[in-house]
């Protein structure tokens, strides 16, 4: 069924149909349709849904259609919803929720899990805290393959993964982790401490997702367990979740890339004026640091003045820079994401850009060297733009290759080194080097 | 264990210590590990590995190293690890050796696998087919979830996952998918058939890895199957190669976005040539495009040369159009590949970057009115500069918002239009705005 469709039957108000039409798809697909729906549409197409699959799809909906259907919907209904998402997405759509929904939530709540949906909410953003999830499955060492199947059959259905099951002693710390693949395939009388693997990967509730996400891609996890202090298991973290963490991470690099204030909207779904505010106060600081080129300009008026013909050239050779510059930023940022480069290369990645700009300078400076001997007959000129090309273009990589390793060093983000501030440090020193070897070739 | 206590062993030649040590590390980190040595080293540890994790560990291995070691070791040591291997990482591996390892390894292998392995190697690099294992474990509709289950302990330890198990008709067409989850928590005696789900989204062969990455993201999954035209089930993939191909695709996308022909090579291991020749091609197409900024310079000679002060704001009114129009190219670009973007969105973020540029061109446009108003009390200057900033935004957001989107009309990487093109031509047009306003202004 496709948007188009639906519209059409809401407008029959053939309620019967949508109903029997919609079971049959998936939920994310269900929930992509609600979501184009006006607010009264979505809330009466919602409700038509079968309570078994209402929360699943209510989990799949984009935060702000939740948030609708959560003001428009009774509160006995909106318990019932809350009470069925898996605890992790309880809580991020606590996160969202106005005060008052949150109270009425916690209200209903059962003392525990007050507390504990206290505890998660002031998980910081981004931590495995915030990412984890409470309904795993656990294990004692001690019992037997077949006591853990019915363990894992009496209470896996309201458990986000029953696939890795979690070792645990009676004060709660994690032992090790056996997955239902090895549990299914030993025989029932083993014990399931001499299944489990001991040597376990854990994280604490405070490390960062971006540290989670290079676990999951490095050992191929499909959860991961989430210990405290005292190596006591308070969480697990599943793929699926961190599938989202990675394109999340990657969109903030974008964005960061690109000196834009990085968020987690939808880019059709914020105001013009929001992307404005998330666009400029880069801008600002660029355009302000971009004046130095004319405090450079003005230094040398007396070349320009003289030669005129100087000035035509200064574009391309700035934006060649740039380029040079943004290429070499761009692949050693990338490079550090993926732990592929770290501080220890700092020389190697240097020596490397020195290469390459000479390379690349050879073949751009030796191109315009021959067009415009050709094109003016000018060997000046040609000359300038030659040997410009090569000096900017081995200082735009080296600056390019060099920023993105020093800001990790320092503990910023390598991806604020980027195309636009690189471009506007080799605007600069390509007009320094311009102007020099000009002064060297004409005076 | 680190990588210099594990040389001080190698060095002291403690091979028994050294093995000892490593089967305590996960794959993954002795993989790591066993990376970081030269070529005879490499060897000596991967050696030392019992046979149970020696497959397991070379799965993890670079190709490179996975090359060199292959090379290194005899036949059989080789034939008994690409026997264990996985058959999606055998077909990997196949991809990079050399012809006549390829050989030996198809002269090994029997006749049915031989065919699957040619098969296999021909499908199309990213494709579904080249992704996909054959390690599935297949049910049918009317065992019982006891039989099932012991069909999954009979073949489940040669399959790359059981947990989801799917169900085909005796001519391997694709029935329904059901979960072990499901199997496990259903009673014994119930069939598949009115278990398993029977709406099923599946691939085909030939369909891109971008297309698989975005369903795993959208539903959640943890494995896909692949299907034939004629719906029959002949592989799957699981979400663990789906979390490289996104990281891949990713890194492709940066690669593009900075104008460098893309490479899954890591970039400490290519050298400055391989390096500069991924770069230059697009740097050339640039420079020699950007050259168009000196006509536009020439025509207007008559200007410049009667108002020098023109001059020195050239550089700072491109950089910060070209920076605008990234921002915008840039959150088009990743809104396109995000799925949150497409053609019928046309219109409305051509209308929503006008409104950005606006803002941001007020904000800059005043900003720098004022700056120049009072250092230099050049009214004219300062008026020239302000509308000019406003124009160049104006156009540098459109034409960034723009592109992408035409580019993927036009089915063409959207992520080309990115930054150094965006730049390339908002300082052409930067260019024209500025001498057109100037001339208004000034003659």
């Amino acid at each position: 069924m496709n948007i188009n469709e639906l519209l059409e039957l809401i407008n029959e108000k053939a309620y019967k149909q949508i109903r029997t039409r919609l079971v049959d798809l998936q939920e994310a697909d269900i929930a992509e349709l609600i979501e184009e729906l006006e607010d009264r549409d979505a809330l009466i197409v919602y409700r038509l849904l079968p309570k078994e699959i209402a929360a699943d799809v209510f989990a799949f909906l984009d935060i702000e259609t939740q948030s609708e259907i959560s003001m428009l919907i009774s509160e006995k209904e909106l318990a019932y919803i809350i009470n069925e998402l898996n605890f992790d997405d309880k809580i991020d759509l606590l996160e969202e929720m106005p005060a008052n929904v949150v109270k009425m939530i916690l209200r209903d709540a059962s003392d525990k899990e007050r507390k504990l949906i206290n505890q998660f909410l002031n998980y910081k953003e981004a931590s495995a805290g915030s990412l984890m999830t409470i309904e795993f499955v656990d294990l004692r060492a001690d019992m037997t393959v077949e006591n853990a199947m019915s363990r894992i059959r009496r209470i896996g259905i309201t458990k986000e993964t029953i696939y890795t099951c979690f070792v645990t002693d009676n004060t709660r710390r994690l032992e090790g982790i056996v997955t239902l693949k090895e549990l299914v395939l030993s025989p029932q009388e083993h014990l399931v401490g001499e299944i489990m693997e001991t040597e376990v990967i854990s994280v604490s509730t405070t490390d960062d997702q971006e540290v989670i996400a290079n676990i999951f891609k490095k050992y191929d996890f499909l959860s991961l367990p989430v210990v405290d202090h005292e190596n006591r298991l308070v969480g697990i973290i599943t793929i699926d979740d961190v599938v989202d963490v990675i394109e999340e991470e990657t969109t903030e690099d974008f964005q960061k890339m690109a000196a834009i204030e990085p968020s987690d909207m939808e880019y059709m779904s914020m105001t013009s004026f929001e992307l404005a505010k998330r666009r400029l106060m880069w801008l600002v600081i660029l355009m302000f640091s971009a004046t130095i080129t004319e405090y450079i300009s003005n230094e040398n008026t007396y070349l320009t003045a003289q030669f005129a013909i100087l000035f035509g050239v200064i574009p391309m050779l700035m934006s060649t820079g740039g380029n040079a510059g943004a290429q070499s930023s761009t692949l050693v940022i990338r490079g550090i994401t993926l732990g592929e480069i770290d501080f220890n290369d700092f020389l190697a990645v240097i020596w490397k850009e020195i290469k390459v700009g000479l390379y690349i300078g050879g073949t751009l400076g030796g191109l315009n060297f021959t067009r415009i001997l050709l094109l003016r007959q000018d060997l000046k000129l040609a000359s300038i733009v030659g040997l410009t090309l090569i000096g900017t273009s081995v200082t735009a990589t080296t600056v390019g290759g060099m920023l993105p390793i020093l800001a990790k060093k320092l503990k910023l983000d390598p991806a604020t080194m980027a195309n636009p501030l690189i471009t506007t440090i080799t605007d600069a020193l390509t007009l320094i080097i311009f102007f020099a070897i000009s002064a060297i070739i004409l005076l």
